[in-house]
């Protein structure tokens, strides 16, 4: 089955905003086996649209477009999909009353213009938008298929999971499963190096990626269904896991950080933070996720000596001695913040991001990072060699969490095991 | 002048990347008032891609392409370019120098397909790739343009600005000029109201936009030159800043953050920053900003109610009998910050990002920002009716900056003004 994407929108052609409907629909079709050979953007014009979805069902069996659903006259997806595939819109009023009530409840008023997201084609599979006014569709005819979805994100995506997602299910002949083992500590090259043959797989395949410091390997395995598809995947991902065990902190997981919450509440351990160059950045990570405050009661962001000296009482004498970037002012600072906040956990983090020096001849991307915890001090230095301030605050946060997430498997889930 | 972009790449297709090049190339030419049309995306097919080349020459005057530049096989954007506009490739000796110059200076051993890449349009204009290997080109003939660019957006995007830009201007009729008036403190509502007629210009345009709490009126005008559009956006842009004096923060600055660590620079001032709810997101913000070290020596990230009392000194009572999220609590953390880091500005930020509340029955999006200077202490109360917890963080952040900002004017800018 082939597929295309259509999004609608002159704010996209503008330049205005980011087409990330295309990225997250090709990998969802993808990911089900579904080839997508083209993505395409159109303006909110008449003749280009019915020309471009003409072409389209021509090429290709499938046809999904986002945008252009809304209330006002420039909104014309629901009317050309329509006329492309000769089918007609008529007034739902199970929608019409919807779409009022959605008002109503967040007592705003409705406009007539908003009556026009009622009308849906006659002949087509209506799905409701639990997140704004403007439903989807589905024409299905002479074995072609159209999907119209809502431009926001925040609408299309739901609206894709609850019923685009289910109703494709039958133009999928193979399943398509992909995990990825993610890895901290390793470098992409040696990994792929390391990997040797495993790369070389048909079914599973096995690919090496790397993104913002860190590797991981994709391992995607096709099958008559779901169940077939992960049996194949399985041996794959266990050799690699036990291949790369040292480096490997999760698979599929969203990132570090989410990995590491969840391992301290499963211990009940807590971590507090001191930060110098990553300015708050790791603390922010850490209570991106929401219940946090479970295991994260306080961060320090000493920026200056002063309140390295001050608050965490680094040694002012090695300050000036070895520098706020140095594996000594680290430590002070890890050790400083655990016993100031009383966690299990101090991190400590000091490091040059970039994209100039400090006053001192001390690299761009040189960084120290400490942890303390009740049996001692242990303290990494990394070396990005990279201006990118950005991406060096990001390293340093991800391999603080890292280091921490081995100290707890060692401490608590390794010797458990032994016991 | 009408124009298409083409971008080549299965891993666009496969979801892997996000075309950021395509929403880059619209931009820049939207401000050269040239028109795209259509964005495409296409993958590295021979038939696929000469198809959609020459329905968009057929379409367009100008086709610009990125990607499937490389030096492997599949790589076939130079060959499929040449084709379509009845070229040929020849080597250029000079561009093979170059390229194994590149390697050379890496450090790196140049394979074989390698040269591929230094095969170029006998009649084109070669672009150097300053960033990478592959060159770009552009081919003129028959009132039609093809320009093909690399992929990488670190090697597009310089290509772009030194050659294709002067390239191009020959083909845009006008000179479109933009800028961007930023607010805080107002609705989109509200604002577009309170514009009232200085939004049906025709030229300059005035357009609302909102995004991440912030509001803007984009002022687009054209005129035979940048100096003539120029003078066409001037009266407007000041007529708007005069009427939203109080909200506007800048005119074309990427964000509050380097708006205020610009102004604390300027008068020597610093600020300290005690969080709850963002949980270090504020102080990441100020820290982004290279050189921030200037303006910020300290934040604590207080998380729990304990270490809003033993490091801020927040009055244990008053978090009993207010709860966390309180007034009186984000007072005294803004006065407690001022004093540990003695700066002059102390900001305290608390507030239920949600997606879920505490265990009181405040609600989720309710935030106090408190900011203490010389002169006393000032509270605001936000409430963003949504339960989108980086959201939510994100404007309790921004709003806590405007303040700050906001007393800075007065105090520092427009005293100085009076006398």
């Amino acid at each position: 089955m082939i597929c295309e994407i259509v999004c609608v929108g002159t704010e996209i052609l503008l330049g205005d905003i980011v087409n990330t409907n295309a990225v997250y629909l090709s990998r969802q079709l993808a990911l089900m086996g579904i080839s997508v050979l083209r993505q395409s953007v159109v303006g909110d014009n008449n003749a280009r649209l019915t020309e471009m979805l003409k072409q389209a069902l021509d090429r290709s069996d499938i046809v999904i477009t986002t945008g252009g659903l809304g209330p006002t006259a420039d909104d014309i997806t629901r009317d050309k999909c329509c006329e492309v595939m000769e089918s007609s819109l008529v007034l739902s009023e199970e929608i019409k009353e919807e779409i009022e009530g959605y008002f109503v409840s967040k007592g705003l008023k409705m406009s007539e213009s908003n009556i026009r997201q009622a009308y849906v084609p006659e002949d087509g599979i209506v799905f409701r938008n639990h997140n704004g006014t403007a439903p989807g569709f589905a024409i299905e005819k002479n074995s072609k298929c159209i999907i119209a979805l809502p431009g926001p994100p925040r609408e299309m995506k739901p609206m894709f999971e609850e019923y685009v997602r289910p109703l494709l299910r039958k133009y999928s002949t193979a399943t398509i499963v992909s995990h990825n083992i993610k890895m901290i500590g390793i470098g992409e090259s040696v990994m792929a190096e390391e990997a040797g043959s495993l790369l070389d797989g048909e079914n599973p395949t096995v690919a090496p990626y790397a993104k913002d410091g860190e590797c991981f390997l994709r391992v995607t395995a096709s099958g008559n269904d779901e169940d077939e598809a992960e049996e194949k995947a399985k041996p794959i991902i266990e050799k690699i896991t036990e291949k790369f065990d040292k480096y490997v902190y999760g698979i599929d997981e969203e990132n570090i950080e989410s990995v590491l919450v969840k391992l301290l509440k499963k211990h009940s351990l807590k971590i507090s933070l001191a930060e110098s160059c990553t300015g708050g950045y790791a603390a922010k990570r850490i209570t991106d996720i929401s219940g946090a405050s479970s295991v994260f009661d306080c961060g320090v962001v000493s920026y200056s000596n002063e309140i390295k000296n001050k608050i965490l009482g680094v040694n002012a004498e090695d300050l000036k001695k070895y520098g706020a970037v140095s594996e000594p002012v680290a430590r002070q600072m890890a050790e400083g913040i655990r016993k100031l906040s009383g966690a299990d956990y101090g991190v400590g983090i000091t490091g040059i991001a970039g994209p100039l020096s400090d006053n001192t001849n001390k690299p761009v991307g040189l960084s120290y990072v400490a942890v303390s915890d009740k049996n001692g001090t242990e303290c990494i230095e990394i070396m990005t060699a990279r201006h990118d301030r950005d991406y060096n605050r990001y390293v340093n946060g991800s391999r603080a969490f890292d280091l921490v997430r081995r100290k707890i498997i060692k401490d608590y889930e390794r010797k458990a095991e032994k016991q």
